[in-house]
Order: structure tokens, then sequence, then C-alpha cells
């Protein structure tokens, strides 16, 4: 394969979703569509790039022209919960189950000694300005339940309990709609744990 | 999802093996890392669309200053041998085989009225000005067995029919390395057609 072919696969394989194989079949149908697909892509890209910002606030993606992002700007949204998520994509997710009004503020991924993803990685900081800033009086650490989400919970959790807030995760338990045969014992254990009155 | 994110998701979508659901976590991770993934992608696509071209004579990517591309130049290819394939990703594949030393010849695709593709989307004019010009002695059709590559045969076939050209198809029978178990009836009837003294 030519060196540019190869360098755009290299790239390409980085995408999630997208291993060495599919990247190379990406690359073949881009040289044969260069007038058509390719150059789309190169053009979508470019806009993209020009007018999507990370939001100074929260890190969810926002116009350049609205920074903080419309739903940092919200004199609605209850300014006293601030949502910390791993990924701005989680956002998305929360605000589609619509019980959430509260403000967001996304890590941009979890501690993950493995990958060499350290505090540095993550917009750990940010988080303690705003909450020294914006002063909320709950965090919720809306992290995954996998070791390292549990792990960068803990640390939060380390790094918020000298400050006058809240700290609070969310609820682990049964799924809705399903039922205590589909449950893993850890699930079924940590339900129990979060018991409460009906 | 922000308009710009959404546009580049629709052109991601169009990606082979990239379905909707991915093109949209693709953006999410762009929107993410657009100081890293999003410009590394934009400048190895830009090197890409600026460096690689198609082929003139034989439609495989090449780079810009080797046009015709190395194989097409290059002398010692079977200059009586052509070979007709779908998609320039083929000829990658049957070099790999190592048994054609002939040029090459990509369609770009296949006859295919569902998708409306017809003749004016693939490169049969090209095809039969090297006929007329470079006068091989065989055209190979190295086409796919299913239904839409054995009407673009059969179509290919009836055009060059009044040409003093041999025209093959590729052997269909038994894979290597497999057995008459696995084989589909249709395969295993190809097979007794094409049957040969050992």
């Amino acid at each position: 394969m030519l060196e540019p072919m190869r360098k755009l696969a290299v790239v390409l394989a980085r995408l999630p979703g997208v291993g060495r194989r599919s990247a190379e079949r990406i690359v073949l149908r881009l040289a044969r569509e260069r007038n058509g697909l390719a150059r789309d892509l190169a053009s979508a890209l470019q806009t993209f790039t020009e007018q999507v910002e990370i939001c100074s606030l929260c890190g969810a993606p926002t116009l350049r022209e609205n920074d903080p992002c419309l739903l940092c700007a919200d004199a609605n949204r209850d300014k006293r919960l601030l949502c910390v998520v791993e990924d701005p994509g989680d956002i998305f997710l929360i605000e589609r189950a619509g019980e959430y009004r509260g403000r967001y503020h996304a890590l941009m991924g979890k501690l993950s000694p493995m990958r060499g993803e350290g505090r540095h990685n993550l917009r750990v900081d940010e988080l303690l300005r705003r909450v020294d800033s914006e002063k909320p009086q709950e965090v919720i650490l809306a992290l995954n339940s996998d070791v390292e989400g549990e792990a960068t919970a803990a640390y939060l959790t380390h790094l918020l309990a000298d400050r006058p807030v809240r700290v609070t995760r969310l609820a682990a338990g049964i799924p809705a709609g399903s039922g205590i045969a589909y449950a893993d014992p850890l699930t079924l254990a940590r339900a129990f744990q979060g018991r409460r009155a009906p």
C-alpha cells in the first residue's frame, strides 16, 4: 500500500470501532472515490474542526460562538448540582433520560494506569476550580461502574473531601425492566446495599 | 447533536463498515480529541488527497508523480494479458496470490441496476479503448461470482465479442484446502462443469 494510504489507515484505525482491516478498506474506498467521498469527508471534517469547540466549562462539544455551551449558559439549569461524567457523550444520554436538571462536567476519561491515563489527562483541576467558584451543593459522580470508574470515583471523592460540597454517586441496582434472575451477583449485592422504602 | 457534528457523522456513515451509531461515536471522540485525533485525521486525509491519484490506465491508487502507476509502467509485466477487476483492492489480492503476471483494469464497481449503478459509473469505455490500443490477446474477467458480477461479466463479454481478443473468466470450483462437503450445490455444479485432466 502507498505510504500516504498506509498513514491514513493508521489514523483511521485509531477511531472507535475501526480496526486495521476496516481502515484499509476505508482507504481503498476513499482512493476509489477521491472526488466524492474523500472530498466530502475532508470538507465535513474541516467545517467540524472550524466550528466545533470544547466548552471551557463542561467539556461538551459546542459551537465556537457558544462558549460556555448552551447547556452551561442556561439560567434554568440548577446551579446547585454538578454532575461529573467520563465522556461528553454521556451528557447526551443523561439528558435523554430527562431526570437531571443540573450542570455537567466531563472528565474526558478516567484514571487508567494500565493505559497510562493519569490525572494530568483528565479535567480534574478544572473540576476543582468549578467547585470552588460555582460552589455547587452537590457533586454527582456519574461514572461507569467498572474498576477504573470506581477508582476514579474514589479519587475524586478523596480530592473533594475537604470542600464544603456533598459528593454522591449514581445508584447501583437492578436495571429497569429487568429482574433478579438476570442480575450478576455484584449487581444484586449493590441492589441490596442500596435498598430503600418503596 | 450540533449541526457540524451531525453532518460529519452522515459522511462517516458512508464509509464501508461504519454504521450510524459508530459514526456518532467517532464524531464524539473527534470532538473530545480535537487537537489530537481530529487534527491527525485531517492532516493524513489532506496528504492522501494531495498525493494519491487514480492511475489513468488501470484505476488503481498511485502517487500523483507516477501516472501510469508503477505496475502499468512495469515493462516486465505481460502486455498480452489484461485482467479486469471490480475494485482496485482486488489487484492487491491477486498480486498477493502471485500467479498472474499481466496488467490490470479496475471497473470501479459492477453493473447494479438496484443501486442505480449502470455502465456510466464504470470504467467500461476506458477498457474498450485499452483493448483497442494495447491489443491484449486475452482479457481475463476476474469479477465476483454474485449475480451482479455475473451480469457485468456477460455484458463485457458481449461488448468485447467483435474485437480480436479472447475473453476468459476465472475458474469456479472447490476452494483450495476445502472439500465437497463444504461446497454449496452451485459451486459443486460449476466444479463439475469446469473439470479437467489432473
